[in-house]
C-alpha cells in the first residue's frame, strides 16, 4: 500500500472510530445498531459528538437522514453517505465503514483547504437502509430520492404490531413529510459510497479494493409448473406428466442463461412439490427465480430466456407452467467519469483495480436514480459473509480503502470545480 | 370376447355383486370398507351370506382372514384371494372384485363337479389389505405368510390414539396369536388373484387384460445434498455451491437410470430446500427417491447408478450428498408355469394379452414370499386411477376378467391335479 495522498488523512482513526462504535453498540451476537431503535439513536449521538468538534452544520431531515455539511466557496455539493443502522446481529463494517471514511476525509479537507473547500462537501448517513425492522430497504435515501412509496410505506409493521408512522413518530420524523427530504439533493452534484464488498469477488481476485459498475436490476418470479399426481408404482416413466422433471430442467438452465448474459446472476432459492409425497410423481412444483443484471436490456433477455425455457421443458414433459411476478426494480448504472476516476484512486492506491457489478442495493442506487452522477467503491469481504457477526475486512484493506476513497473524493471535487456550477 | 368356458359361470352375476356391495358400503364419496370398522364388517357379513347359500366350509383364522372352502378329493388347494377392505372414499372394484370373482368361480366349480373336485379350493378375504387406519398395508397376509413384524405391528395406532391390537380385538382377534394363520397354508399349490390395474399400461395399449410378472421390490431413500447459502445477488455463479442444482440434475437422470433398467420406475416424489428464501442460494436440499424393479439384481443396480450419479453432481456442483433409507422390500417373482397359464387363458378369452409388473403391493406378493406358486391376472382400469371414487373399469372388461380368471383357474387345476401329490 501506499502513503495516503495527503498527511492529515488518517486511516487508522476511522478503524479506531469503527472499534468505538462497535463497542458502543453491539454485543456478542453482533451489531445491533436496528434504524429507529434505542441503540441506532446511540450511535447517531456517537456520531454527533464526534462531528460536533468539526466546522461542519449538522442536521436531521424530513426523513431521518442526518447531514454535515462542510460549506464550500460554491454550493455545489459533493456527496459522502453510508448508514448507521445495522441488521440485528449485524457486522461491524456494514454502512458506518461509510459514514466514518466520510468523516476522515471531511477532516482531511477541512486540514487542507482551513475549513473552506472550493465546493460544498456532504457527509449524509440515511436513515433504515436495511429495512430490517420493517421489511422496506433504502427508506431515508428512497424518501430523499422521491421514489418512497408512500401509500405501501404507511401500512408496514414491525413484529411488535408498531407501525412505520409510529416508529417514525418516536423519532421525531413526520411519516407524511419525508419526502420533503428531497430538497436536500438541491445543489448535489455527485455522490460516492465505500462499501464492503458482501460477496467473493474481490476475495477471489485476492484484491482489495473494486470499482462498483452500478446495482443490478431484479426480475423476481415465482414459477410454477403443473403436472399430474401418479402412482410412483404403476406409472410408467413415459406416462408422467412429473412437474419436478421440468421445474429441474430450469435448474441447469438458469447457470447458462447467466452465462450467455456477461454479468447476470440468477437463482433458484427455493422449490415445493405438491403432494409432495414419496409415493407420487409431484403434481405441482413451484420455484422462486431470481435474476439479476445491470444492463436493463440484459436482464430483460434472461427474463425472456427463462420464460422460453420454461415453456419448452413444460411442452417435453407434458406439463404446463405459470409465471407470478414477486417483484422487479430497475437497474441503476453509475456514472461513467466518475467509474474512471474510482479506478484511477484504486489504482494508485494499490496498483489494481477490478470493475464489477452490485448484486445488493444500496443507498447510492436511490442517488443514482434521482440524476445525481454517482460511484461506489467496494472493499473486500473475508468470507464474502455479511450481515452476520463474522462479517469482517482485513485492517490493511480497510486502511487501503479509506485512502482510495479519499484519493476518489479529492478527483470528483476537482472535477466538479473545472465544470460549470 | 369369447364365450365363457362354462355355462355355469355368470360374470354378470359378479358386476351386479359388485353393485350391490357398492350400495351396501359406498357412499358419494366412494367405498368405505375400511378394515376393522363396522362398514367392513357389515360386508364381510354380506359375503357369508353369499357363501352360506354355498357348500363350503367356512371360518376366519387367527389374523381375521375369512376363508371359505370347498373340499376336494385331494386335500391339495388351489387358492383364490381378494381383499373387501378398501381406503378411505376408495373405488369400488380395489380387492372386491377378487373375492367375488372367486364366489363366482367357486359356483362354476361347484356345479361342474357336482360339489366335489378333485382338488380343493379355497376362498380368502384377506384382512386389512389396505393398511388405510394403521398404515400397515398387506396385515392379514403377511401374518398368513409369517413376514409380519410383531414389534412393529404392535405399536401402531390409528388417527384416533386406538392401537392395533386393541382394534383387532374389538374383532375378536388376538393380535399375539395372528401369526397362527400360517397353518391355512398347509395345502396350498397355488395361489391366484385378480385385480385391477390401477395404472395406465392396459389402457394405453387398448388391452382389456394383463398378465402380472410379480410385485415390484423398492428402495425408497432420502436424498440430501448439502451446500452454502449465499447472497443472490452478490454471488457470482461459479462460486456458488447449490445443492438445488446436484438434486435438480438427479431429476434428469433417474429417467436415464429407469430406462437403462429396462421395466424399472424412479420418482422424486418431494423435495424440499433450506432456508428456501427468494434472495439466497440453496443450502440444503432433500428430495425423496423411490425406486422399483421387479428383477432384484436390477433394483440393485438402479440404487447403485443412483448412488453415483448422486456422487457425480455433488462433486460437479462443489457439494455434498448423504443418503437415508426409507424402506425397502424385495421384489416377488410369481411362478413361471402360471404366468403362461395366465397368459393362455387371456388369449383364449380376448385374443390378445400382454405381461407387465405390478407397481402396487398385492396381497400375492405374500403368497409368492411363502413359496406358494403365485399369479395376477390385471384387468384395464380407466383412467388409470384408484384409490379414488373415479376408479372403473368398463363392465365388458370385468366380465371378460371373470371368464379369462376362471379359465386360468380351471389350468391352474389341472396342472395341480396332473403333478404329484
Amino acid at each position: 500500500m501506499r502513503e495516503a495522498m495527503s498527511e492529515h488523512l488518517q486511516p487508522q482513526r476511522t478503524i479506531d472510530e469503527l472499534k468505538e462504535l462497535r463497542e458502543l453498540t453491539g454485543d456478542a451476537a453482533g451489531a445491533q445498531r436496528v434504524a429507529f431503535t434505542e441503540p441506532w439513536a446511540r450511535a447517531r449521538a456517537w456520531l454527533r459528538s464526534i462531528l460536533a468538534k468539526m466546522p461542519v452544520e449538522v442536521h436531521c431531515d424530513e426523513a431521518g437522514n442526518l447531514w454535515a455539511t462542510l460549506e464550500g466557496e460554491s454550493p455545489k455539493a459533493l456527496i459522502i453517505g453510508g448508514h448507521l443502522d445495522s441488521v440485528p446481529n449485524g457486522g461491524w463494517l456494514d454502512g458506518c465503514l461509510n459514514v466514518l471514511a466520510g468523516v476522515e476525509i471531511m477532516r482531511r479537507v477541512i486540514a487542507e483547504y482551513g475549513g473552506k473547500p472550493p465546493i460544498t462537501i456532504r457527509l449524509v448517513d440515511w436513515a433504515d437502509e436495511e429495512g430490517a425492522r420493517f421489511g422496506k430497504s433504502l427508506f431515508g435515501s428512497s424518501a430523499c430520492s422521491g421514489n418512497l412509496n408512500l401509500d405501501e410505506a404507511r401500512v408496514l409493521i414491525d413484529r411488535n404490531g408498531i407501525s412505520l408512522p409510529a416508529a417514525l413518530a418516536a423519532h421525531d420524523i413526520i411519516f407524511e413529510n419525508v419526502k420533503a427530504s428531497g430538497k436536500e439533493l438541491e445543489h448535489a452534484a455527485a455522490y460516492l459510497e465505500l462499501h464492503i464488498e458482501q460477496g467473493p469477488v474481490l476475495l477471489d481476485l485476492n484484491l482489495s479494493l473494486g470499482t462498483v459498475l452500478g446495482t443490478f436490476g431484479v426480475e423476481r418470479h415465482a414459477v410454477t409448473f403443473h403436472g399430474q399426481a401418479a402412482h410412483s408404482g404403476s406409472t410408467p416413466m413415459n406416462r408422467r406428466k412429473d412437474a419436478f422433471l421440468a421445474a429441474a430442467k430450469m435448474s441447469l438452465e438458469i447457470y447458462e442463461i447467466a452465462e450467455r448474459s456477461g454479468q447476470g446472476v440468477c437463482t433458484i432459492g427455493s422449490c415445493t412439490t405438491q403432494p409432495g409425497i414419496v409415493t407420487s410423481v409431484v403434481e405441482e412444483c413451484r420455484i422462486t427465480l431470481d435474476q439479476r443484471h445491470l444492463d436493463a436490456g440484459a436482464l430483460a433477455l434472461m427474463l425472456a430466456e427463462a420464460e422460453a425455457a420454461s415453456q419448452r421443458f413444460a411442452g417435453e414433459g407434458n406439463v404446463k407452467v405459470t409465471w407470478e411476478r414477486i417483484w422487479q426494480i430497475a437497474p441503476r448504472p453509475f456514472h461513467p467519469t466518475l467509474i474512471d476516476f474510482c479506478d484511477e484512486a484504486i489504482r494508485e492506491t494499490c496498483g489494481i483495480s477490478h470493475r464489477l457489478p452490485s448484486g445488493p442495493l444500496h443507498d447510492a442506487a436511490e442517488m443514482a436514480a434521482a440524476g445525481v452522477p454517482t460511484v461506489m467503491m467496494f472493499v473486500q469481504s473475508l468470507h464474502g459473509i455479511s450481515h452476520n457477526r463474522i462479517e469482517d475486512t482485513e485492517e490493511q484493506h480497510l486502511a487501503e480503502s479509506v485512502s482510495a476513497f479519499d484519493r476518489l473524493a479529492d478527483k470528483t471535487m476537482r472535477w466538479l470545480v473545472e465544470t460549470s456550477p
